[in-house]
């Protein structure tokens, strides 16, 4: 299957990290790149949102040991030169101190000028087959956990909307101003965080598999998840944990920002873990103990297709 | 200097490649990122040539076998469907098959939607000390060799004049509508090659470092090289080589089109290599036998400060 003289990929590309086996070391790598728009005004902690989202593939593979972090960042060439000295730097410190946090370092990168700001990374993992979680071994009777709540987006967007007159509106007779405002510092609070802890506890627990949540949304990444099992399963999500005041917005607008329907992307979103039900509920134990919030069991895996759905009477969980 | 648990530089970035030790497996892993916007119209050739200077990192330091590519991609936002629809694919496969080429393959990435293209990727080599080439051992009576003739972005943009009224006169006097054309082929095929034999080499014949020579001009990607030498070294340059009638644009155009300043920019150019000068003469036959042409000597190594000059005489091949 694999050229004995070279690397090749372990399994079909399409999931979080490419996984890569090292005949010549007996030894595999994993690696993911990924770039970003800033989406929230403040580069430095814009900075470490892209490199938690970056190193969040590895963290999906329950790879927490990160050897090589690079970075890709490019000014706006519509930036006046006093924009492009302040913002910068400032977005490069918040990505190198979010590597720091993961006990990594960046080592490298690219940089260029480019119509839109850009900021992301590659992370790279050099790992024996013990220090990762094959991502395709889901068994009827697991749970999913989810290890933070989905909205992040949303809430970036609507957030924004508060000074614009024409858009506002539509959204005062379900959500206030106060809680606009506190729904986006929850969502910038689990954004920077690292899905590290994560990761670890994946693999402590020997997890059956898990996706980030990002650009697809929790059904999308669930489906892609479900499309690569081994066994003849399918996720059945019956909770939605949404940070408090975002699911109502999708009451008074369409798709995209309709949490419900699964598909709304999040930036740097949490795991999405298929766990033995016991273990499952030693992994939210100690996830909480380390985390401070318990992540949500948010659904089952049963015989199936290889597909995913969202049951149409779902709980939807306010975290405030 | 290394932190015992996790993987940090070896050594400063500001090289090709960044060089990261992994100490839990007593191996290194060599790495480099870049992205482009396209330079000429046709797609398929444009992601050969992206995936020739990306993996042009990892030459520089004398690692030949590449183990895992990843593609960045982006279609532009401006890109009609139709246009997407048949640029893309193109993009991707000519990127590919030239990772094919160089016995390695693509295997995972990031696809994006941008304002400019982007075609770009990222190549990682897991090696064992003697698998690559350290740079910054040049030693004083060394040899500098280049593997592929300077002026393939001034090809590209001076070809590209020749539909241009107002721009095309300018150069009239000093170059005929058939060198312009030859010289764009040449560039075209000049980029398109892999330095993979040049890196095979250096290490087969014990080069005391390299760089390749892209986006800050020879002179550039020497001064470079220079301040990272351990000895007390500098490289004085005596010979350029360049694409032919390239040169000459020089003599009527400012700057950025004047290969003599040594500060104008290539594209996928050759590698720049300090050899022990009865090795480089080795090295040199070996490359032609394998390439079909001679690379060239260049300048020597000498005692100094560990900075970089052309000399002010230094002769200009014309390489056809």
């Amino acid at each position: 299957m694999l050229p004995a003289d070279g690397g090749g990929p372990l399994i079909d590309a399409g999931l979080d990290s490419a996984v890569i086996t090292l005949p010549r070391h007996g030894l595999f790598l994993l690696q993911t790149t990924d770039f970003f728009y800033p989406l929230i005004d403040d580069p430095y902690i814009m900075g470490g949102i892209a490199c938690a989202n970056v190193l969040s593939d590895l963290y999906a593979m329950g790879v927490s040991q990160i050897d090589s972090v690079l970075m890709i960042i490019a000014p706006s060439s519509k930036f006046s030169d006093k924009e492009r000295d302040v913002i910068l730097p400032l977005l490069a410190k918040g990505f190198e101190n979010c590597a720091k946090r993961a006990g990594t370092r960046v080592t490298g990168g690219h940089t260029g000028i480019n119509p839109w700001c850009i900021i992301g990374g590659v992370a790279t993992s050099v790992c024996t087959q013990d220090e990762f979680v094959m991502p395709n071994e889901a068994k009827p009777g697991d749970v999913l956990v989810l290890t933070k709540p989905l909205g992040t987006q949303v809430a970036v967007v609507c957030h924004s909307w508060l000074n614009d007159d024409n858009r506002w509106p539509k959204l005062e007779p379900v959500i206030t101003i106060d809680a606009m405002q506190g729904a986006y510092n929850q969502a910038v609070d689990f954004m920077s965080r690292l899905n590290k802890t994560g990761a670890e506890l994946m693999l402590q627990y020997q997890a059956h598999g898990a996706t980030d949540v990002t650009g697809f949304g929790i059904l999308g990444h669930a489906q892609n998840l479900a499309k690569y099992q081994k066994n003849e399963v399918s996720f059945v999500i019956d909770t939605l944990p949404v940070i408090a005041g975002i699911a109502a917005i999708g009451t008074v607008m369409t798709g995209s920002l309709n949490i419900r329907t699964g598909r709304v992307p999040e930036t740097s979103g949490g795991l999405f873990i298929c766990l033995d039900e016991t273990r499952a509920h030693e992994f939210i134990r100690e996830f909480s103990a380390k985390e401070g919030y318990e992540p949500w069991i948010i659904g089952t895996v049963c015989q199936g297709q290889r597909t995913a759905q969202i049951k149409s009477d779902a709980t939807i969980l306010e975290i405030a």
